[in-house]
């Protein structure tokens, strides 16, 4: 082409100093991933694929391709089957991720493997907790108009979906992956459950926004929770060179059949008896014996 | 192609266990949904594309193709159009979904269509509404620059469309659809109202994250809440069968000019009365006389 | 084609009616976007591309394009190039929405331009901060394994990372956008705080839903908060003309090291001194004394 | 908001014109669509997705899923029945599109039906004879590597996958389905066969472009064609009415390891014997006993 | 985070080899685009989106949304004013990127603006020519079934489509645009009709691969080609200085009702009578005249 | 949920049927892929990514983001990478596609990360022979406008990018992977070059469906074909074990400033000398001397 004279490939300076700030070792050094040996992380995209084929294994009809009792059984078995592979991948890039050291990799495969092929297996077991938790949703709420409503767009359905998934990843001790399903049902729902809680059957949690379940928590059958609800720690202990000590029991143990109103707030390892009604906005951190009711003392003008 | 000693097109075993087991009637009748004649679920796809178009046509210029005074003309009816015929077909599997019987395909079509011109009809008045509903926001919020700043990203004017459209929904009879609509507001808004709720003009939510307006509740003009605030039911009175009644008034009625302070729950079918003021986190389960302010009473050290 | 008796291309009467109805100039004025010369509108995508590439330049490895410590600085570079560029357009758009009179373009790309050169600049130092941020997460939360997995999916993260760009926009004046990227992070992660808001080094914020922060707060080095807290205003002063007076100082200023849990309400202009505790849904409207624990008197049976 | 003076709502002469134009009886009887109550046109959507269910049900492991010989079982039966729920829909939309009067809407889905489960019957045979049509390509192409390649990314076998498929609707006497299915072949790989063509085994087409099968032509078994060939008719005779007949035979029969260079012409009800071979640019109009070969005369400067 | 040995955001030395050498201005320069002031390439994406709108627009029901005679009124108008404002920026677009010298940029928008207008001003026309291209494909294929299949899945109608949209904006003088959208259906069709040519009545084209039809040629009403048709020039004129002489008469005019079959090559400004029959893969380069039926001698064994 | 009498999970036994003929394995031996250890096929999709951020590599301006000449190389350098990449894995995958026996997974990695580099730093030259492509284009073409619109939308343009790139990748010996690419090129222009052919300077091919170009040409400099020519091989020498040689000099060589008209056909390994011209539809077998015009004798009525 013709003569030109401006001087091609120049730079914009103001870019090159930023690009020189940000690659330097200090700067650099504070955000840089120590994973092993070059491992992809974790894919937000793949493993909502999962989370969505799993859905549609759990509650086929509701979820996923159009099947029919007749045909039910083919998509089951595809979906399995896709799950099983994507989720083996995912695991791994967890393990590779949480791994300070030079990783063994088979042994990361095995175990990926492994705990994939576990959670299929536990698959029955939490559609039947899951049935039983729509059930919970459909007799708790006087809006709610049939179980499977409550299957299709509650918030606490989503929420528990995602939490009897990452209970599973985490009892399987997968670092990273359970956190990551967890968080996609609290950024969704506002409803944050860690992966490390224990709760019972014939759960349900009404609008639920702001409710935080922490990690040691253990929670019987047929309790019920409304929004803002805390099951909390109170305080946590540290280890004598300063830094906190993990994973030691620290969250509340609630019986069967308790139900906490809004915003009450539960702090540490304490226990609330079965049949306990907790009022809405109290504040609880001692044990409250089975049957009690407890109420905010005061809302006067 | 060439010889092959592997056995093709075997199978995982442990794959087969699972599809075994979640094939059993057990545990498939425990989620299998009732609906009439193979009818297909509402898609969420489908109702968020509705969901912009009324967005377009309800705030022209904001959302949607890019119009002037002389297009608009155009694009209001193409919109208006599809979504008539996009939203009578979800309300027609909405009414199949909540049809416990062999249904009357004929007069669903009928009833799908007569609601879906029945929600056109009131767009002209929803515009009106949310117009002063983004004045009421522009008006009481000092970090609000313009009414437009309100429609274009404030979280209040995202509930309050999606509320005002699933409530004409929720009159017309609408089974689920109302439902998703709401829940679509809450998981982005964490403002959660139910569509049954009645609200008045110049409405205004601050923040509204954990906010939860009941079935029942009635809000006059001019009335704003703030996060976290709960106008919920105190009890729900059960049938002689033992399950819940449904539909019957437990929630509360505020009067015009009442302004809610954050966290604040106001429980049961109780009246708040013109210009009455509830403090943060207060507790009311009592009918609240015009005029009065509610604070909490301590706040010490 | 064959003949054809059916009258082509009348019309639907309601659709016809709904039409003339929102076009009638008393219907179309409440919503009309009167912005200077027919700019277009901010748009929610680019600014979210914008984000994506953002969080790829402050933590490469974790987000964006696979990288190595050999290709991290060509991925910067083009991000970094992409990001002024498409920011550039944004920000014009921002000041176009906000300008009441015809404006002067030429003036609105040069303020634009030199606004977002000016956050690039800042990226250094809010890549700093941000680590901080993830290393105080990490401390902070027993159940976190490492600061990486605080970067990767902890919703304080999302929150800072988005709040920390939003604010050096405000800081540069430019209207709208900042507000736009704050409520990006307010819809997913139920933390809402104002661009205005200035807030410190290793600053944490455990589970999040519900929190508020104003436009006006100053939060000290070391602040850690929990879901649901409030730093919010008490009161809004009005001009003689009846509307707020808008942007004066009106929320609280933390010292440093302060902890505020869960649910606790702080407002208005007062000071909360340093190494403060404010208890779980404490309710605090008077100035805290330096080392202060501040406890609800309440929680019995 | 303030003020306006700009009339609202006003329009573009220009584009009320050209609508008036487009709407009225003249301009739009042209073009109008005259199908059986109210039936959508068949999407190519969808009929894209058929196509690639199918390629993945023929070919597993090279298209669709990652599968193993352990796992393809699963992929296969659910691709199977999606393809059989698609299908039956867009046959139905085929025969409501061919059909000029009311339809009998109850009979075209049985016929539907009836043809989607008759097209999966055939699929085994089907996979046996493109598996042959891999072989003679690979055989055939110096340059092919593999039959494997050949499956992968030759165009004789992408045109051969659709041709199979349509054919089998073709024989079925499904309307413009097939024509879709041969459509997206030819405009992807400049090879136009006919649906109705009967195509024997063991065959190839070499590069393709511009290869033309027309819909009464019988090719024998290990048949080979090279880019430019037609096999086409010669003269269309007309009913009495002037029109042309329809569906008479009018392509060539070629018989078993007939060889056609590039360019040749084929026209008319004629018989090219076994093994015959036809030079490139040749033009042939009378039957070619077997074994012959036929070349250009000429070819000098 | 811990310390680190490896030297960060070191280079990839062979990539950096790699990029030094395409940012020479010796390299940069022979591929450097020299239009005027900084505007954008014309889009590919939204010229697809653009002939999508005007495929709606002249087969309503064919093509586009849904739509019954009641509402397709409302369609065409929205699309034509999104085709209104889309194409008057691509047209600005192309008249930018063919302006050598500083850009008069208000009168390029002028302009763009007013061919766009001409454009659509145009389109009752257009889709008479098709509907009657259309009737013609229908009657000169003895597989077509009714004109809809031509119009909706045979690859000359989708030629003609963009043949008369481009026509229209070659005759507008728009520079670039015409010839992108004449290429769009080149590359899907292999039909390739420069923009320049003028195309009378009923046209047809069978199968249409490797057609050519040349800037200046005229074809009149009711003409018929094959596939492997060339209408091209025989020799190209130079100027004095040696360049080719652009925009000269140089293609073939062709009259009324003239068929060429396929493969046949006429090249030059030579006149093809009325009535003319030209026989498959002969080469014309003489006039011809009205009547005259032209075949190839030879086609023997 | 109530009592059900249906059976669940029974299934379709037409589909069974399939399922089970499908999975013998006499049928799935045949289409079943044998390559080394389960790695996956290449992927399409990223292979076509790849091809677009070489094009905006080689074409900055014309393809890919916005650049200016200032930030030109920000680009370049993260395409370059990114190119490098992605590309290494695909040939890997080439590599294990093509390789019979169990792999030596660590080697081929090494092979295919050689062979990325190596194609990086071949771009400059590709850059500038494609740029000299552009230029033939222009001044070959009567039709064009500049160099830029041949860069921007000839079909020429399109095929030698992909030429050049998939020539470099075939003399770097790699499987599948060229092939792939030039398919993609094919498919959307019509033309098809073997990536093995070589191909000098300044080349052109005007319109170009249905050009063959096969795997052992060479073209000199200045060349310039039509539509429709072949470069082919006349007969294919076998093996003694009846197989076709592979690999062997079977197709033309063309000189300098040649030119092939429309719809010649050239075959074998013949010698075309330097400026030689050969006529439309001609067809050559033997070799012709530089300087000679070849033409086709006969065209008469």
């Amino acid at each position: 082409m013709s003569e030109i004279n401006a001087p091609y490939a120049s730079c914009i300076p103001e870019i090159d100093t930023v690009v020189q700030k940000l690659c330097q070792t200090e700067s650099l050094s504070k955000v840089w991933r120590e994973a092993s040996s070059g491992s992809s992380m974790p894919s937000l995209h793949v493993l909502k694929e999962i989370m969505e084929r799993l859905r549609a294994i759990i509650f086929p009809g509701y979820f996923g391709s159009s099947v029919s009792s007749r045909s039910v059984r083919y998509h089951l078995a595809a979906n399995l089957d896709s799950v099983y592979h994507l989720l083996r991948e995912q695991i791994a890039r967890g393990l590779a991720f949480a791994d300070a050291f030079p990783a063994d990799l088979a042994k990361q495969k095995r175990e990926a493997d492994a705990a994939s092929l576990a959670l299929l297996d536990r698959l029955p077991e939490i559609r039947d907790l899951l049935a039983e938790d729509a059930q919970a949703g459909y007799e708790g709420d006087p809006a709610a108009t049939s179980p499977g409503e409550t299957i299709f767009c509650y918030p606490s359905m989503y929420a528990m979906f995602h939490h009897r998934i990452a209970h599973e990843l985490y009892e399987l001790k997968i670092p990273l992956i359970p956190r990551i399903i967890s968080e996609m049902s609290h950024s969704r729902t506002g409803i944050d459950i860690h992966p490390g809680a224990t709760i019972g059957k014939n759960f349900f949690i009404d609008h639920g926004t702001g409710v935080v379940i922490g990690e040691t928590t253990i929670v019987g059958d047929s309790c019920r929770l409304y929004q803002g609800v805390t099951l909390g720690a109170v305080s946590f202990p540290k280890n004598p060179d300063g830094t906190l000590t993990k994973g030691n029991p620290r969250h509340p143990v609630l019986g069967n059949h308790v139900t906490v109103y809004a915003g009450a707030t539960i702090l540490g390892r304490i226990f609330i008896g079965d049949n306990a009604v907790i009022g809405g906005n109290v504040w609880v951190i001692h044990d409250i014996p089975a049957g009690a009711h407890i109420v905010q003392g005061r809302s006067d003008a």
